[in-house]
């Protein structure tokens, strides 16, 4: 019988560990699924990759990779012969984990070719967020599905989301004038908010639709960060779509106790009973912006 | 007669540069309104502003400051005397040059108190943006408006906006395990096809309105950093709603060398007669999507 899926960290392997063989590692979750790479599918998501040297423009910066999925190749040799494609069980699984916000768990083998690779095993890279996904054209002719996925573990030598993702946006670029108009992270707590109302905008009820899944942000009542001090908790998030976000930070509307909007919305605030917000945090937000 | 206002860097003065006197700054339009504090009007904007250390509240961490705004004090003993309101000419011009990211020159004069204090005289602290606006009881007990202003100046020994932004969310904080969904960054390109368009969206018309005015954001075509390399340039730009620039970079939908829209939207792209996009960014999108 086929063991469970487990997301993130499994006990007992720590990042940097080295792993002799494949066997090794499938006796516990940490990767079920040798022969496809990927492990994990469109329903659950994917919980774990192995890098294997497969494609040449793979890109291995350490905190950064740039992964090329599954399908398409013949099984004797390797080789593309025909197109990939997004409903392929891996690839369908990283775009799961991609729009879920799940870790993935990042394998190296001895050959990948990359300076974090082990001459020979395995080792284990720690945990990525997918943050993106596209298609193209591979160097056989065929269409190849690619992923570029970030480090996110906990590991306080290596870089944050956020400095990996600022890398990204500025590399090979001189430094420019400009504002940086709005960072979003996703927290474990924000993600909890908008699964629990199934990415729907608490004001409008639209959610944003994607190839790969739905779309909504968490929005802080009392915003992080100095001098509002306000806390990355349940009863201070809401799920919103991008647009009522910043309406919300810019205090376009704001929300009375009794869950009103008031300002340039109408109707309630959409409340699951299991979500409590802290009403001290709608004053803060409603006093910051003017609304007595 | 008033001399003309004029935003970002005066010819001949630069970075930390140091004033003896408030005259020999108002020779050029370095700032214009010494009085007031704040140099600018709700109709074109705020293009400087002097610390002068009003308030004991305000926080100057070098790259990052805290402001207060004008108004609502006693003319001869400086105190509150009632609240401050964001019509008040300077207060109004903060707010516009944050909704149309307009750079501020930042003036830091003896009386201020913070480690970036000259002894005596005043120095020129570089350009700054102004990313937020809020307010709140003063020690006074009435009104203030406050600001968050960011360094966005050239000086590359300098924190950039992005490491100014993260320190801000991430301060005072553990590193936390989360990914980053969004960094969208104001460049001036951007800026000026979002006033070509009146921050009007290309695909649904609409625009988000703030109390400091119209909301959009810059959508590159093809996207910046590797494996991707898109320019910012505006035959790569597009003015969004962030709902729709969501979707547009997970490709929800596509743009057509015609303009038409493909996939979840249909209808065309808005587009100006001067505003010329480039059809291999176009085409890229597209195949990037899997739109063929």
């Amino acid at each position: 019988m086929a063991r469970e899926i487990i997301f993130g960290e499994i006990k007992g392997i720590s990042e940097g560990q080295w792993f002799e063989g494949r066997k090794e590692m499938m006796l516990t979750s940490f990767h079920r699924n040798w022969a496809a790479g990927i492990d994990g599918n469109g329903r659950e998501g994917a919980a774990a990759i192995v890098l294997s040297g497969g494609y040449e423009d793979d890109l291995d910066e350490g905190d950064e990779i740039i992964y090329t999925g599954a399908g398409g190749n013949d099984q004797n040799t390797g080789k593309q012969i025909e197109d990939q494609t997004w409903d392929n069980r891996g690839n369908a699984g990283l775009l799961k984990s991609m729009n879920e916000g799940l870790p993935v768990r990042v394998i190296r083998g001895f050959n990948h070719k990359s300076a974090f690779s082990p001459k020979s095993g395995y080792t284990y890279a720690g945990l990525y967020s997918v943050v993106d996904a596209w298609e193209e054209k591979g160097k056989s002719g065929y269409k190849i599905c690619r992923f570029r996925l970030e480090y996110c573990g906990q590991n306080p030598q290596r870089k944050t989301p956020e400095e990996i993702e600022l890398d990204y946006k500025t590399r090979d670029k001189k430094r420019k004038s400009g504002t940086v108009l709005r960072i979003i992270r996703d927290t474990k707590i924000a993600h909890e908010i908008k699964k629990l109302y199934n990415y729907e905008c608490q004001v409008c009820g639209n959610t944003i639709i994607t190839k790969s899944g739905r779309y909504a942000e968490g929005a802080h009542i009392r915003p992080l960060g100095k001098p509002h001090d306000g806390a990355d908790n349940s009863d201070n998030l809401i799920c919103l779509c991008p647009n009522h976000h910043v309406m919300f930070d810019k205090g376009t509307f704001s929300i009375l106790d009794n869950l009103s909007l008031i300002g340039c919305e109408s109707g309630s605030l959409k409340i699951n009973p299991k979500h409590k917000l802290n009403k001290s945090n709608l004053e803060y937000h409603r006093k910051s912006h003017g609304y007595y």
